[in-house]
């Protein structure tokens, strides 16, 4: 019987957390294998086995989870750096390229992600793939007013576009930032560092989920004849 | 005896506002010198002299204006694009790029602006420059939790970043999009197109106020020995 990705997403959220080491800033990741390594900071925090961490959220859900969990929580205004960020990914390719941005968070992530010391990446094994966008569209941020102009600058540059709409909410969803969220699928992406870019630099969008270069480690919760293992990517 | 910088905008505006024909979709920028344009192409409409018209406006100001003048509004989502955009600049170099953005406004114009068919800047001659940044910062529009990091991001590039403050609004001054203006100031900018694609990467950047390779006609208000003139830069 193959282990639920539940049980993977636990085991690599409670070894990434195993990472943080006292007198940390950590960047807390969205998303629900990184609720599993803030819950894993917390009991640790709690145990006496770390000290003096705090933690920078990503989103509000990091931020509820964290204060759930009792983890000291700062801005970027307190802090000089970032030591350790652990989030999740959408889709992970073997460059440990990253599509984020499924829980519309990646603007916030990419911010504290990219500021890291060093940027441990949690996820199932679902998620590793060959090419990224052969299984999940770019998140692509973007002001509502420019909402329209951006979707045909994505299909000129051969991608489809569409609105994410949202669910328990009419119309479309609507980001931490107050902005909408356009999912690009792209039938190849051959150079996602310059499509990181191309996007970024159409006017109106905020920031897109194609995190190119930034992860160091990858830690990859694999069910290996139906037990939980962690295999780190370096 | 000199000619006032009101004077001069007030004849450079309405000289755009003639360029303006019946049917078209038009860009409204936002400032003091688009201002006249506005005014006059609401005369013009009201005047007969053109006909059809609707304004595509960058910020709540020109949407003010255009209301009171009685010109037609849509957004972006009404319009397949723009035909002609009138916006303003705070310096304006001799290849016609542009720093934008001492109203704040920088984001939506340059969605608006870049996606004009025909994008005319209406500047007084003061605004008229060698080379960028020699009289004016970079307004670069952040995402309020992502200020500190940007602001230590641009002093690396070699910038000196100061947060915008408000007059007659204690505390950073708010974009009509809800987020905070950095201001910086570089030494010289070499480069000014790879600038504006550098700062766009940085995440939690908006947009930037550096417009390259944007604008298709500059109109300048000067003073020939006391009388008002347009001159038309191609």
């Amino acid at each position: 019987m193959s282990l639920s990705a539940t049980v993977l997403k636990q085991k690599v959220g409670i070894a990434a957390a195993q990472r943080v080491q006292s007198g940390m800033v950590v960047g807390l990741g969205t998303g629900s294998t990184t609720a599993f390594a803030i819950e894993e900071i917390g009991r640790r925090l709690k145990a006496g086995e770390i000290k003096d961490i705090v933690g920078v959220p990503t989103s509000f859900q990091a931020s509820v989870l964290a204060k759930q969990y009792g983890i000291p929580l700062v801005t970027l205004d307190d802090v000089s750096g970032v030591d350790l960020a652990i989030d999740g990914a959408d889709e992970v390719d073997p460059h440990k390229n990253l599509i984020k941005g499924g829980g519309a968070a990646h603007t916030r992530e990419k911010v504290v992600d990219y500021l890291a010391k060093q940027f441990i990446v949690v996820v199932d094994q679902s998620k590793l793939v060959d090419r990224l966008g052969s299984t999940y569209p770019v998140p692509i941020e973007v002001i509502p007013m420019a909402t329209a102009p951006v979707m045909r600058t994505i299909t000129a540059l051969g991608g489809k576009p569409e609105l994410r709409l949202g669910v328990k909410k009419d119309g479309p969803i609507i980001t931490d930032q107050g902005n909408f969220v356009i999912d690009a699928t792209f039938a190849e992406i051959a150079n996602p560092g310059e499509l990181e870019k191309t996007l970024n630099n159409i006017p109106g969008v905020v920031e897109n989920g194609l995190f190119v270069g930034a992860a160091d480690i990858i830690l990859v919760g694999e069910d290996q004849n139906g037990t939980a293992v962690v295999r780190e990517i370096v």
